[in-house]
């Protein structure tokens, strides 16, 4: 029996070093992407001020491109854009998307984008956002989702975006597939 | 005994198997918010440049606002301010805060912020960083922790912040209650 | 033997409480700072816009400086850099660094800084964001690593940057130290 019990601790204590050395190195996980703890499609419209339509819009240049090649290098956008889950900017939103993004390629149009998303339905009370390059020539771009609150508390993960409508400088419509793999809430 | 150490055996393989099946899948764990790894409260000061003011500004608009809307849409501000565990502006900073914010809503005052606390001192050395919308007309909001370096390292959480004071556009004074719910340092 | 197997189960249940335990208070661990789970050293390379130089420029000030102290407070500039792995920017690049970084202080040199790598090579193939303060007169700085997409899903870690080389206003290059922490891919 002592020898059994010898034993037990022997296994326990090594189980327990095991959980602690697992602590002090770094992760390094795979990750199973077909299972997000949330996952969830978004129509995101942008509607751009052009000093005329200031009961519309929903975004604006700030800063102008200054002329470095022909693809808006240095042109800022800030913007609080409704979200919706159909493709009609129309629907009631489901949030908002506030944030900035600006061109900053000379040969073709990439963007650089910080957006938040602001949920405060009976649905969803929260934020989080996504943060990264977006290179807009590509169909589809993967962008990561850097952290939140509330119902999205510390939450990550990524966004997939691909332009899903373009009317000239005046209105974009961006599809946004989200997938979570954190989820503390 | 043979048989006693298979069983040992075996449920030291399920112990294990069953950690390795945590970590392929997503991470999806409820958080005690009342626990925190790390909590305080500080003071962040922002005193406006006015032309006038240089030897005591500590934050400057850099773009102006395009006036769409009422709510300063599209108004950029700098700063590095001084952070205090008091309401004083006077008491010796514990930290400074580095970044920016704008105004993004039509409808109110409403900004999005990207705000670095950096430590310097015997107590805290590092940084880290808050991103999130600043939703300014409610009492209280939450903005998420994104990472941070130093004693602060890869840390993540949740900054609640309520406008302790604000005096016309010279001078306001942000409640900063901070709680870490990672902490590697 | 009975005793035996209650005593193994009591010990089972005493494990997975421990593991559960864990899963919902804070995170608390100490990182060893020498095992990251990906590691490199990189060369970033900005060749700012003079008005003449648009074939080679690869970044630009977008928000000129307005004159609060002597060290460029509130000068924004937008790039996307060439990142290589020697210290010759015509090098083939192994990414782009893209976003934007802004002055900040009145008193000396000091930046904010929020920098995506974009990778597009047979070797890797993602993005990750450094975003933090960059004190560029300190000799080596460390900057937080915040999250990422492909190659770098949700990678999370730390950038010691040093300067390089300064020549002026014309060209700056970055010593980019990278070590990731949290690996999922």
């Amino acid at each position: 029996m002592a020898n059994q019990n010898y034993k037990q601790i022997l296994s326990f204590v090594l189980l327990i070093s095991l959980l602690l050395t697992d602590k002090v190195l770094s992760v390094q996980k795979p990750l199973d992407l077909k299972k997000p703890c949330k996952s969830f499609v978004l129509y995101h419209h942008n509607i751009a001020y052009d000093t005329d339509n200031a009961a519309n819009a929903t975004s604006s240049t700030v800063v102008n491109p200054l002329g470095l090649g022909s693809f808006d290098f240095g042109k800022i956008v800030i913007f609080d854009n409704p979200v919706t889950t159909d493709q009609n900017y129309l629907s009631t939103p489901v949030a908002r998307a506030q944030g900035f993004f600006f061109y900053n390629k000379k040969s073709n149009y990439n963007t650089w984008v910080a957006c938040t998303l602001v949920f405060n339905s009976t649905q969803h009370k929260g934020t989080f956002t996504i943060l990264d390059a977006n290179p807009m020539t590509q169909p589809t771009r993967d962008l990561a989702i850097i952290g939140g609150t509330g119902d999205f508390l510390m939450t990550r993960g990524v966004a997939t975006f691909s332009s899903d409508l373009i009317q000239g400088q005046k209105y974009f419509r961006l599809k946004m597939i989200i997938k979570l793999y954190e989820c503390y809430n």
